[in-house]
């Protein structure tokens, strides 16, 4: 991704630190300043996933990969690797990969005597990182083609209208994004994309990070509240929803950030079809019915009491929107059924939204 | 309504004034500051409507009316008066019944030689608030035996959980509200009821003033971002919607704040029943497709970009949340297509959203 004309990742080595430290953004400053963090030991990384200084299912996971490393630099032992596995699989409940990738590194270095296990988890979790990005681009080049073909239905000389929820992009993986990647890949191609972003209350992740990707990429977008995108949809203006996804269903249910599920009805109720983006990690094998088996987050009612920006002068700001006294409750997901989704675009190509659709796509 | 234990109205005459000034509350510095405000001519009356300080279909009816007799104190010609109905009129687009209250006022005035015309003017006004109030209760009467009937099919000793959206409120009346009124009353007659309170983005006007009134009257809520609803609706938590418009068509579509129709698709999706609670003088009998004819008002994007709030120092600021460069846009309404109300609540009665419901109700 292109942060003022530099090619950006959002996790990366310090190569000239010996002691084997990573770079990645500070997102909670975001879209109001960019600043890089190092992180150097396993509770850095895990308090980073904690307090959401990284956040996105992708990113969550090369970040957790990296806090194995560093685990392993100060304790090599099998004790030292299940305590790591431990704390960092703590660290957020719903996100499925940040499970895998850490089942991914002990299963490639428990293996191992402890001496050997440090550089092999260095270059593991290097590979995962790699893999990341390779899986983004798959994604998005599938994309593409479905943004295509529907633009290609449109009176030429029209623009595609595309809404998105949160921010599956650049800043919640390593590179591109899941349901960012096509948007950024039609832009790149010429392909005269617009974007209407979600606001994505009570943490904003459309307003300042989906929002703050497409400005310093240059791609045309207007942040909306969350409230508009009916609106939107009755009124002709949106082609297509696309979104990611924490938690996949084997029957593809999708769980996603709290939201997704009204403009999964507004894009059925105005024949808008509905897409999400998906790397297969996030993809949970063991389970079909996404309402009944997914455990929803609940997060602190001060992120729906208090919001954090920028004044005037510059400065950060925290005020209370609601009356002293009034209690909130903030559930972080809903889950959108697989009958409300036109097709789920993995790595592998784009399939329907069920059992057989995903069975077939993956061999399964 | 309560506020600190005794009766208020949110727009009275103050009777020791000889130029007949009123009274209102400045609703921009809710649910963190209770200041009332003396407003004394014309212009004033149209600013106040103008910039929010008084806000709901209902009130700015009130306050227009008054705004007339100021006029007419100043100037009791029929020039005053018709330019008064004018500058008023253009005050704010969407709500039917501020053209409603001033067609009231010149219809009864405008036969007048104008010297009489000033007394007759007040005594009309203050009439108009009355029948508001005289019209919110009957809402809520009628609403209250909807509760009633729900709540007796739930277990004995459960709660009635309603879901809001916006206010439609006392605030947003003279007295009692609409879509709250038969809230309040179960409140007072000892219903277990509580409260799930839409957020309202952009101005939040769940969060801060429905939920400041709850809170006032001791009625049992929550506030929660627009986006929960669909998720507190699939898992059994809403037993009902209820909601006020600012206009409703012959055929019984609504037009309301933006992302009613949002939550009018989650409640059909879960077979949760959705009521529109509404003074028969937001019906447009002159229209019938609300998606098709009534204009939507586009208000600042700097409503989406910014948000205002209290400090924990108990100050004022104002916050930026998206990234500078990134544009806006806020429609400020959406329209619900009658085929997803359950019924509309009235102060003659509950009816079925349609042209019959409508015309049997009111006999036209």
């Amino acid at each position: 991704m292109n942060y003022q004309g530099k090619r950006w990742r959002t996790i990366w080595r310090n190569e000239d630190d010996v002691k084997g430290s990573i770079g990645v953004i500070d997102q909670r400053l975001l879209p109001h300043e960019f600043k890089t963090l190092t992180l150097g030991t396993m509770e850095e990384c895990a308090e980073a996933i904690r307090n959401m200084t990284v956040r996105g299912a992708p990113l969550i996971g090369a970040t957790a990969a990296y806090g194995v490393c560093f685990a392993l630099r100060d304790d090599p032992t099998d004790a030292g690797l299940s305590s790591a596995y431990k704390i960092l699989h703590e660290t957020r409940p719903t996100a499925i990969n940040l499970k895998w990738a850490l089942d991914q590194m002990q299963a490639d270095v428990a293996q191992l005597p402890p001496a050997k296990r440090l550089q092999t988890a260095y270059a593991r979790a290097a590979e995962l990182c790699d893999e990341d990005v390779a899986v983004c681009e798959a994604i998005g080049r599938n994309g593409l083609q479905i943004f295509r073909d529907i633009l290609a239905k449109k009176k030429p000389g029209s623009r595609l209208n595309v809404l998105t929820h949160c921010n599956a992009g650049w800043l919640a993986c390593v590179d591109w994004g899941t349901a960012l990647a096509p948007i950024f890949m039609a832009h790149d191609t010429g392909l005269p994309v617009h974007v209407w972003v979600d606001e994505t209350r009570p943490r904003n992740q459309g307003a300042s990070l989906t929002a703050w990707e497409l400005n310093q990429h240059g791609v045309p977008h207007t942040v909306v509240v969350d409230n508009a995108g009916g609106h939107l949809m009755q009124h002709g203006l949106v082609d297509l929803c696309i979104v990611g996804t924490d938690r996949t269903t084997a029957q593809g249910d999708v769980c996603n950030k709290i939201g997704t599920y009204l403009k999964a009805l507004a894009a059925r109720d105005n024949g808008v079809p509905f897409y999400v983006a998906l790397p297969s990690s996030t993809i949970d094998w063991t389970i079909r019915d996404g309402l009944k088996e997914i455990p929803i987050e609940e997060r602190s009612a001060r992120e729906v009491t208090h919001l954090r920006g920028k004044t005037a002068q510059g400065t950060f700001a925290e005020i209370q929107v609601t009356p002293d006294g009034s209690p909130a409750c903030n559930y972080g997901f809903d889950v959108t059924p697989s009958r409300l989704i036109t097709a789920l675009i993995t790595e592998k190509g784009a399939c329907a939204a069920s059992d057989e659709g995903l069975k077939k796509l993956f061999g399964r």
